[in-house]
């Protein structure tokens, strides 16, 4: 009979925003009665902005003319939104040819696991970001998984982050070895963002051990420092060492739309010379077949003056969310808590003595809130719990004050929450 | 430094259509007043009909509403039109939950590469579409390259489909092994249909040598007698051994907007007896996100009765073509030709002595005609070019003046046309 992929039987429990759903729903289910607020996985929720949604609808419009019909779109996306992405976002540091548009970042970050040889060494932040770990396994580069280990898998490199570094990882601790190594700035879900001089850091750890860095910047958008770098490209050298990803996910709010970008410099090669660009065109041109032509003229609207003001506009309304929650749960109530500044994510600490899941499970119970436990990101990630930052104003105002009113309980005596 | 993965420097050549995109771009820089008419890659050119327009364009004018707005789709995509696919084309065969929406036949086809061991037989149709070899390559389930072999690689087995065989395998002569058993039906590039009878023995043989089939519809709306089947699940015992993709492209004309899905029934087991539905849930959540959500809403509109109707229409249009095309090639100047009446391709026989890139550059240095040469299909197709029917009507027509003067000159005196 036809034998399973191997690496499918190392996939430690299940991926976890499914383990979420499942308690989400049996809580639903238990209580119908009651209006349940997420603030857990990082999913959009307004309306697209004027513009913005003219260009899709247009161009979903066009398809019923001959003069807006297109067929297959080409391997890379359309030319037009290539080059208004390397000017907009990359000032040039990147030619519109080395911008390649897709259905999104987290596809991009698994098709490009087809890139790399079996022996490759991964290394990701912890707490990361599931993706990079699970498409890793699936892909084959890692060992069995470390039973009791918070999702840990032999064979790859995990550069703990947190508050004792500054979420940024100990480089200097790692062995010295060439790595495919995934960083996320804004980094989800911890909010950490990387300054210029942390990556410059990063850049000559690559050059040194001949690594290739993998930069996710699907949360560009919420950096408001402009010293901040919003890509890797900003540091000098970086396009021998770096591929980036983005998304117009969190960017515009096209979550459900798809569509996003990887940066392929042709600067970047492997071991033996062949350059890396070669092999991303073969793997987009046969795994994938090019982005929706509609969500496509999307990001092309989002891309001109209106469109980048609507893009700025919905950034301060998350924002905006962020800052009511981080006035309860840090201004009022002391708890320590990390992001949300250049970030959709508030990074929480919880209680002493209290484990994410013991935080995720009081806040399903007692204010009806969903959130993420931070485990599920990472070793690093146990005792933290993740606030998303993406539902309505009126949502938040709402989860702002049960969090209150719990909080303001839980401190007066907390003993009475400690079987949650 | 970061090593490629290996498999990428077996992958020979390059991607079929991609050669033709030089040669065709090769043609029009040398000769800019002639005008070139495509009847290559089987690219859609119509407008979408209303309905299915509509269904389109509403979903992108609601998702700038709170009430049109959705955010990331479900892993699978979304219940409705599962269970439209699951009602209007399959009967109930499968079920809601066994159809997986995606962006399309292609990725769906290469991401299952994911779901099989490194060592399992890779058995395709010879001539056959070339991204399940391509894929299957990439994904290391292959050996090395065939030097001059068209295209051919060490570890995959070649059923060689042609007249002798009305292109259905001589499944008897191939070694009794387990395979991943590549079949498309009706086929890409040669039109052929498979037989009630010949999927039965299809079935059988995967139950004997306990194989997987992975069966190819996308053409299954150009079937027009109702005897042939449109899905494998229409065999007896189908659900066991057989996943099975299909797509939006050339049903309704979303090449472009992207949108298929993949069966996968929960009989499908491995040699160890774990579902592969499973793993592939764990695969479209990791390694995709979900299909667009206003291509979903326009593949939905598609399949209610005014849609229905759209579609068929559609199908109608392009098989006008076919007759167009037959009745110059073949009732006229009588070259052999299959193809053409359940599939919108048209396989035709090169003149003795010709081949198929010969055949290639005659239409295209005396027609400004480009077709796709047989032999890019595998080598069963050397001596053979598709005709796509995908153009409009008016470049059809002028297609089929060009061909009748260029086949008369050409039966006159071949002898004149021999350096070609």
């Amino acid at each position: 009979m036809v034998v399973r992929k191997e690496h499918f039987s190392k996939l430690q429990a299940s991926y976890l925003f499914v383990n979420i759903a499942q308690k989400r729903k049996a809580f639903v289910d238990a209580n119908p009665d009651k209006k349940l607020i997420s603030l857990g996985i990082g999913d959009t929720t307004q309306p697209l902005p004027e513009s913005i949604c003219a260009g899709l609808t247009n161009a979903a419009k066009g398809l019923g003319t001959q003069a807006g019909y297109s067929g297959y779109p080409d391997w890379n996306g359309g030319a037009a939104l290539r080059e208004a992405i390397s000017k907009e976002f990359y000032n040039g540091l990147v030619s519109p040819d080395e911008v390649i548009l897709s259905d999104g970042s987290k596809p991009d970050l698994c098709r490009m696991q087809a890139l790399f040889g079996d022996g490759v060494n991964i290394a990701v932040q912890d707490p990361v970001y599931p993706a990079y770990v699970d498409g890793s396994v699936i892909a084959g580069k890692t060992g069995k998984g470390i039973p009791e280990s918070s999702g840990r898998y032999e064979g790859i490199t995990y550069m703990e982050c947190n508050p004792e570094n500054s979420f940024f990882p100990d480089l200097e601790k790692l062995e010295k070895k060439s790595y495919v190594l995934f960083f996320c700035s804004p980094n989800n879900p911890t909010g950490a963002t990387a300054t210029k001089e942390q990556l410059t850091k990063l850049v000559a750890f690559a050059k040194e051990t001949q690594s290739i860095i993998v930069f996710d910047t699907a949360y560009r958008a919420f950096i408001t420092d402009d010293s901040l770098p919003r890509s890797i490209y900003e540091i000098e050298g970086a396009r021998e060492v770096a591929m980036e990803t983005s998304s117009f996910s969190k960017l515009v709010g096209f979550t459900g739309v798809r569509l996003g970008w990887t940066v392929c410099p042709t600067d970047v090669k492997y071991e033996t010379g062949e350059s890396v660009f070669d092999d991303w065109k073969r793997i987009m041109g046969t795994y994938f077949n090019g982005p929706s032509n509609i969500a496509e003229a999307g990001g092309l609207a989002a891309m001109q003056p209106a469109g980048m003001k609507e893009m700025s506009g919905l950034v301060s309304y998350y924002m905006q969310n962020a800052k009511t929650l981080r006035d309860v749960i840090v201004k009022k109530h002391g708890f320590e808590a990390f992001g949300g500044d250049h970030s959709p994510y508030l990074w929480v600490k919880a209680p002493t003595g209290k484990t994410s899941w013991d935080m995720f499970d009081l806040m399903l119970k007692e204010c009806a809130i969903v959130i993420t436990p931070g485990v599920g990101f990472g070793s690093q990630g146990e005792g933290y719990v993740r606030f998303s930052c993406f539902a309505s104003h009126e949502s938040v105002a709402e989860a702002a004050g049960r969090i209150d009113d719990f909080f303001t309980k839980y401190m007066a005596d907390p003993a009475a929450f400690a079987g949650a």
